[in-house]
């Protein structure tokens, strides 16, 4: 029985067995062999193997996915089966007494450079298959499993070196119990993804993959960040009371889904939801979301082949408008770029993609792409409290000329004829420190401020927050962080804005105290966190976190906040 | 007769021709040809060509880099006169009918391949030797030019996409007069360099590779950041007269070398350098520096093979220190990693390299590289002014650790008997947001500040300063950096300590009133900028900066900034 220490980047308690989405290691040493006809044999069976292998995928394949989607594998059993390739195969395990291993991938891989030279898409994706089926013959003769998610039948718990949007995509959810991977944080897509399908997730063990074999028995434990490997079954027992209590737990938060966000002094603030899709609201009512603090609108572009529609946008921006009932949407605009790729955009690989070419500064260039999402989002403010937002700004020039294309769209659509709300309230993340220090300049032509702090903490402190090893300069409670979200809400209120956090530190326990304290009037984060917070904010006096906050913000270090926020709120 | 406009990076007018160090395009097509016999004769050609160029190369390399540098190349001429390699090429042209281009390539490519898969060092250096010489002879085939910066032997002006510290470590000097490259801002090495190197630079051109060819007559105009290509004999007159002026108004300035740097109202500031390594200090005597304000160690670390011994650091430290004669000599400690890398040390590749693992942070780690160069550092201590500041600190914590490790390095070396001063400051670079806000409470342990813009630019606007679709985002003059400029001269100056500033902006024009008027101890910057720093600031008047100061820490953008300094000086 093993154990490993992670960070709790989704709460509950998962008990499943494991499932490894990992790429097989497929290297081998090349050697020579006493017996051809042996090895000719090894191969042919490990040929038969994928056959009957690929066969079945195919037809799952058509099945689940339809016909056009299967016929990939179809040219891949084409391949397998294929003389010209398997002969020279086979010729050379004989003539050269190599191993079937070698014989194979050297063989493929003429072939493959072969193709791969010809001017021509039809023989490139011919390479491409040649090394697919490769891959899949070799892993017979390996024994190593070729991993394909898609067809998960069973409970899991995904076991992983990270987990990317498209890869937990290509998850079916119904059968996924939980998430544990090598490298990320509280902030990495696994983890937001995990908090969002509400499933329990431990982040950063650095060793599951190594740790954790296909079918081992793997408890989760989101609450402390740990992954127990094959636990004693009075361990498991253990687990099943603990999960109980945290169901208990949320059962009691559950009481408070109506109930205002109120501390205990009697002042009021909002607590809104983080959300992707439209799909997210059902979890957005259930727990007591006040209001949608961030949509994020990037999901509407990724997972596909072109840009979305105007029209795919209407729908998906009038459902959440609709589901939410009149309740404030605020809906960030296009956030691509840095760590999120779009595969048919081609956007050139940057040496520091965080510090690069991405969401405003995209879509101020790519005016296209930016004006079709404002068009759609115009056109469904009429159906219910839309707010738009814009990503990344770090200079007013570029507030200004956002807003003066929002502005040209709104025209544009009244002189068509179309409706567009009267008032809708335009605000910018405060996510780069240049903002965040200017926020007095800025508070006098914005109508709101959402703080997003996982960025302006990787800004601020310089460190990559996906970079394990500068990962402890990751410090939400910094006082330098501190001190900046206190210029923004002061800069908010001096002009009569309000000033929301849309960032993982809105939800954070000790966060919560004094940003109470600083007078933030909305806080947005992931749903499933919304109850907790608001059980504590109702247990805390806002003039008492006006003290704290006066003194944390003249602390020295992080370790200090942290010990002061833990005294005063104990 | 062409033009290229571009970033100004170097003073002064160059007036040579183009070398381009630019990686040669060897692509082709292939093609099917009618006589076999004539291809092959082509073949033979480019063979021989390549073999002539070959054996030049290997005698002069003799002669000027010594038989052991010079046996690469006799490699090379073994590998062009294997009939094994040039065999199958010249039988591949006859039966396959295809150009020598291609049957070249091809055969080369499966001999790599297959030299490459043996596991065995020997034969993959022969694969090495195989690309080596297919590019050369390709190269003839296609009568394009390789590059070999080091065997420049005339006048020229260097024409790249970029220049790598490397790049310019390979040229040899004395011949180049000048540089112009396709990318890169005032920050970039290849713009530092051409500072340091006292030769005119026009960078981020953005086609000069393009629109240059080797040979091409080139101005280079340092001063407007024009570069003119092939220009008619008038203009190339008329920038004689422009250099010739610009040479008066370098005696005028050199009159000043001696002078203190004063305000017209009687405030004295410190007008340093940054050097790179003792070479450089001849130039700092020579414009009349009164410190060395930054001295970056990382050349120490790089061009070789593997660090750099205490003995050989303790030289270069002690060297630079005498040669200073007392004046204040700011050591920095170990910047390596984001974009410098060291190849011997093997960090691990990151996303963001400049949000990543470097300078401080991997001296904390590292430290048996850290103890080394501090040990070295203190024993020069004794033979001159040291100072010693530590780069990318982002928080207390990291400085208290550092300087930690300082003391225990010191007491070691005093219980060895060795001799250290007794009083070296020790500052921080401020080149983080975090530190830059929280200064006040840094201020109270550090001896100085010196605020590295460069950086503290990129952070606060998050936009990486060698990424052209971003860089209208490197704000220098933005009144969010002029704050952070502010906060950290106020907070040295209520606890009695001195700030002083190491980036670019401090010789900058434009910057000098602003960072004057915010009461900026020490200005250091490239040597060549001195004088004219100084020339600047004798006229201007302190109390009408403070004014101006004033008028643009609250003003929206950078565009107004910049037009009132103007107006304030002009």
């Amino acid at each position: 029985m093993t154990f490993l220490h992670g960070i709790a980047a989704s709460n509950g308690i998962a008990i499943a067995k494991a499932y490894r989405l990992v790429e097989p290691d497929l290297s081998f040493e090349k050697k020579t062999i006493e017996e051809p006809t042996t090895e000719v044999e090894r191969f042919r069976k490990a040929l038969m193997q994928s056959n009957t292998e690929l066969e079945g995928i195919r037809d799952r394949a058509k099945v689940d996915l339809g016909a056009d989607k299967a016929a990939i594998f179809e040219a891949h059993l084409l391949v397998l089966n294929d003389p010209e390739l398997t002969g020279p195969i086979e010729d050379k395990i004989k003539s050269e007494n190599v191993n079937a291993e070698a014989a194979l991938k050297e063989t493929a891989d003429m072939f493959v450079l072969m193709f791969e030279q010809m001017d021509n898409e039809y023989m490139r994706e011919r390479a491409a298959d040649i090394r697919d089926v490769t891959k899949r013959v070799l892993s017979h003769l390996l024994d190593v499993e070729i991993v394909n998610p898609s067809m998960i039948a069973e409970e899991v718990i995904i076991v992983a070196e990270d987990l990317t949007p498209s890869d937990t995509a290509g998850l079916n959810r119904q059968f996924v119990k939980g998430f544990t991977t090598n490298i990320g944080g509280r902030t990495s897509h696994s983890a937001i993804m995990a908090r969002s399908l509400e499933i329990p997730a431990v982040v950063g063990t650095k060793t599951a993959t190594e740790e954790i074999h296909n079918g081992d028995l793997v408890i989760v434990d989101g609450l402390k960040g740990e992954v127990h490997i094959n636990p004693t079954p009075e361990l498991v027992e253990q687990y099943r009371k603990i999960s109980k209590e945290f169901e208990a737990q949320k059962a009691e938060w559950a009481k408070l889904v109506n109930e205002k966000t109120v501390s205990a002094d009697g002042h009021h603030v909002e607590l809104a939801a983080n959300i992707g899709t439209p799909n997210d609201l059902k979890g957005v009512i259930a727990n007591g979301g006040e209001a949608v603090g961030l949509y994020r609108t990037e999901f509407l572009y990724m997972g596909r082949e072109q840009l979305p529609t105007e029209e795919e946008q209407f729908e998906a921006y009038k459902a959440v408008l609709e589901g939410m009932e009149g309740k404030p949407v605020v809906v960030r605009t296009l956030d691509i770029g840095g760590d999120k790729e779009l595969p048919y955009l081609e956007l050139p690989k940057e040496m520091n993609p965080f510090l690069g070419f991405r969401a405003i500064r995209l879509c101020l260039e790519e005016q296209g792409i930016f004006r079709t999402q404002l068009r759609a989002l115009l056109r469904a403010s009429i159906y219910g409290n839309l707010k738009i937002m814009f990503p990344m700004i770090a200079t007013l020039d570029e507030f200004r000329d956002a807003k003066a294309i929002l502005e040209e769209e709104k025209q544009k659509l009244l002189s068509e004829g179309q409706k567009v709300a009267d008032k809708i309230e335009l605000g910018i993340m405060v996510e780069i420190p240049s903002t965040a220090i200017l926020a007095d300049q800025f508070a006098k032509e914005v109508d709101f401020f959402s703080i997003g702090t996982n960025d302006l903490i990787q800004y601020t402190m310089a460190a990559d927050r996906m970079n394990q090893r500068v990962s402890y300069l990751y410090q939400p409670y910094s006082p330098s962080i501190l001190r900046l979200v206190k210029m923004v809400i002061d800069a908010a209120h001096a002009e009569g804005k309000w000033a929301g956090m849309c960032g993982e530190m809105a939800g954070d326990e000790i966060a919560i105290p004094v940003l109470l304290g600083l007078g933030l009037d909305e806080f947005s984060m992931s749903a499933t966190s919304i109850l907790k917070a608001r059980s504590l904010i109702r247990k805390l006096n806002k003039a008492d976190m006006e003290k704290l906050t006066q003194k944390v913000l003249n602390m020295q270090t992080t370790s200090q906040v942290i010990e002061a926020v833990k005294n005063a709120t104990n």
